[in-house]
């Protein structure tokens, strides 16, 4: 009886890639985790699922119809749709167990039920990295975290970016001088300034000020540019009394001249009144990112001060200051601006050994002792034409084959392949290896 | 008004670790997948959800009722219980863009619903390699895996561990031999030899085979000792007639005899002709991994060869061979086994700068030279005494302090401290570096 054969294919929303873009993407990840290690970020993995009543436990908003929530037994069970809930979940129960500053980084997939759309997913990387404190936290790690975002970019190979500082207390504080009753509301249509343009965000906010003079004075405020110390500088010359106002002023000023002692050029770090992030959860410092020469990909990096991380899970008052990227997301953005993924690195591996009859002993001796030198070494070991056996190495961009035949165990010698060039040689193994080592630099 | 707090925890059957934990498990998969990559497999990832009837096409047994499956909008949906059904859904997807023989690694987390008992889990990862033949793959693949077992336990610590190997056609083909009608059922109950006792298993047997005599034979073929060679000898001398016995003794010669080509010691691979595993898929080389001072522990890599991947997917006809280790199983059961976990590696961070005052400014700086030296460095910006803060670096098991007070500000020196053996010396910035450097070699 014939078997049904039922179509291969995956849900829509959910990245897949080929093996040579994997790659590319996993250098990627492998980048972002290396940075995050190096300034002493600790992994934690939590479950990809978890308590429905854990993950919903401040409820609400579009998160629970995004949420992929089931049953199992008398389980009410959920996917994570982030690392912030579960962070705060996990900081709450281990909290006698940590050392704080508690500085994690968590790198995972999380999973959010998002209308169908091109460049949104559904199942997408996030890398995340926080520094908790346990009751209180120094403003200064506000100013250390540009310096990890300017590391991981740089080292991601990109040249031109900007990170976008602000500080949620200087608008709220600003906002309250100008007796504005409903300060989030405001901040969520500032927000949205770079993506609906001036004159939507006038009318938006003239909806909620009810008086022309304000919304004029809003726009002035956010539009306010120059250099970081000339903004700062305008900022003081405002003379707004308001607390909040003056706390966030300070603070800002301190954060960027400490990103500065962090080693992070000017250039690459820019004060912008504008950003306040959607999330209500940010108090002080808030961050984006921007690739300059992709702008419409929008903010790669972004996050913020928070005063209260786990509200939900202890009464504990846990402060802390975080960013993520979303890797999915800035990977396919990255590859619909055509930034090339280098098809030449579609294998890892260094060096195809294919034996030219059916002597595959001297192949895998020698495969072997490559290995043993730390080269990623393959053996060719089907029947098949040695064009067949050279189109393989070529499919995979392999840079090297290694040819032998009965001359060369005869001789003990090997004929080298280099495939970028053509060129063949017939050496020793020590020379091959010399040479292939040489070669890869 | 005063929230409610939601007790923190996660379900029962799902691991999660402390972060010195965490460092542990990731070291061992990083191992892993440097073995992997080292052997030329290239990586993929699949999604976590898949479409159920993509999941469920075989269908049937234990897999339907341990899936988490549910709905979301109009779709049917399934988290992945394993690797290989995804395996066989990516290669019948992308058949034309993949060049075969197909060597893929996956490293992920699989989920299954099981009951919830001790050392059983329902989130964990497993670490697979496969070889995809397009059409037929060369019997010699079987004899690389053991060497890729032998490599990656050795990298991951193990000095005493035996593959064991067999083949179902030498078993199957014996069977047959003696005139047994369900060799599937045999295979199962010889499978369980080890756990359950030969008592057990000659009582199953003789349920299944009705002919004491037969069962005797089955129990004399099945332990058949002695080095490699003797007991391929053993099985020559029994001169079976029979085309599939015949098929798979040539096959197993082979593989033992390339074995030990690709340089695994014969004391670390071993035949094993009780070694049959429970999955009906596998139709020629089998492979189980026992730790020699752990053999409670069961297999740890498991694997074989089989003749159709995706036969649910394609009418393409795709062989291959391969393996998996359950890392999360391994791992929880290592440290059930007492094998210790370094404590001393709580951090990965080498170098605590801790100012002795306010001047933050100095250390920042400090730290961006030591991280340009790639010295994985933290700075200790919370007010507290210096107890406190070098506490932090004890519990952390960070290996060195350095100490910055205005003496050291004034005559541009730093005072490091090997909190291994308590001794400090003042150092000029470059001496420190060296020293450290050394240290940590």
């Amino acid at each position: 009886m014939k078997k049904e054969i039922v179509k291969p294919s995956i849900l829509p929303g959910f990245m897949e890639l080929l093996p040579y873009q994997q790659i590319a993407f996993n250098n990627m990840l492998d980048t972002i985790r290396k940075n995050f290690e190096n300034y002493g970020f600790l992994p934690i993995d939590t479950p990809i699922i978890e308590k429905s009543e854990i993950l919903l436990a401040k409820g609400g908003g579009e998160t629970e119809k995004q949420i992929y929530r089931f049953n199992k037994g008398d389980n009410d069970l959920s996917l994570r749709f982030d690392l912030t809930v579960p962070l705060a979940r996990y900081v709450s129960q281990y909290i006698s167990s940590l050392t704080f500053p508690f500085r994690r980084y968590q790198i995972g997939k999380v999973f959010r039920g998002e209308r169908n759309q091109k460049g949104r997913f559904r199942e997408f990387y996030q890398c995340d990295i926080d520094i908790i404190g346990n009751g209180k936290l120094n403003i200064i790690n506000d100013a250390e975290i540009p310096s990890i975002i300017y590391s991981t970019f740089k080292d991601l190979g990109f040249e031109s970016f900007s990170i976008r500082i602000n500080n949620r207390k200087v608008l709220n504080g600003f906002f309250d001088s100008l007796g504005i009753a409903d300060k989030s509301e405001v901040l969520k249509v500032i927000d949205k300034l770079d993506k609906t343009g001036i004159d939507a965000v006038k009318k938006e906010l003239a909806d909620i000020c009810e008086n022309g003079n304000i919304v004029e004075k809003i726009i002035e405020f956010v539009n306010i540019g120059g250099s970081n110390p000339e903004i700062l500088e305008a900022l003081n010359q405002l003379g707004i009394e308001n607390e909040m106002f003056k706390e966030g002023l300070e603070e800002l000023s301190k954060v960027v001249r400490f990103i500065n002692l962090f080693g992070v050029p000017d250039k690459n770090c820019k004060i912008d009144l504008k950003i306040a992030r959607g999330l209500d959860y940010y108090t002080g410092t808030v961050y984006e990112t921007i690739l300059d020469d992709y702008p419409g990909i929008g903010s790669v990096c972004s996050g913020g001060r928070y005063d209260n991380l786990a509200e939900y899970y202890t009464d504990q008052k846990l402060p802390g200051v975080g960013i993520s990227i979303g890797l999915t997301r800035l990977f396919y953005q990255l590859r619909e601006a055509g930034i090339v993924l280098d098809k030449d690195t579609a294998s890892l591996t260094q060096v195809l050994i294919v034996p030219m009859n059916d002597n595959i002993e001297y192949a895998a001796m020698t495969a072997n002792s490559l290995r043993a030198e730390s080269i990623i070494t393959e053996v060719y070991m089907e029947d098949a034409k040695l064009s067949k056996k050279l189109a393989y190495a070529n499919k995979l961009g392999i840079p090297y084959v290694i040819l032998i035949g009965d001359e060369e165990i005869d001789n003990n010698l090997l004929t080298l392949k280099d495939m970028r060039v053509g060129e063949q040689n017939k050496l020793s193994p020590e020379e091959a290896v010399r040479h292939i080592k040489e070669g890869l630099l």
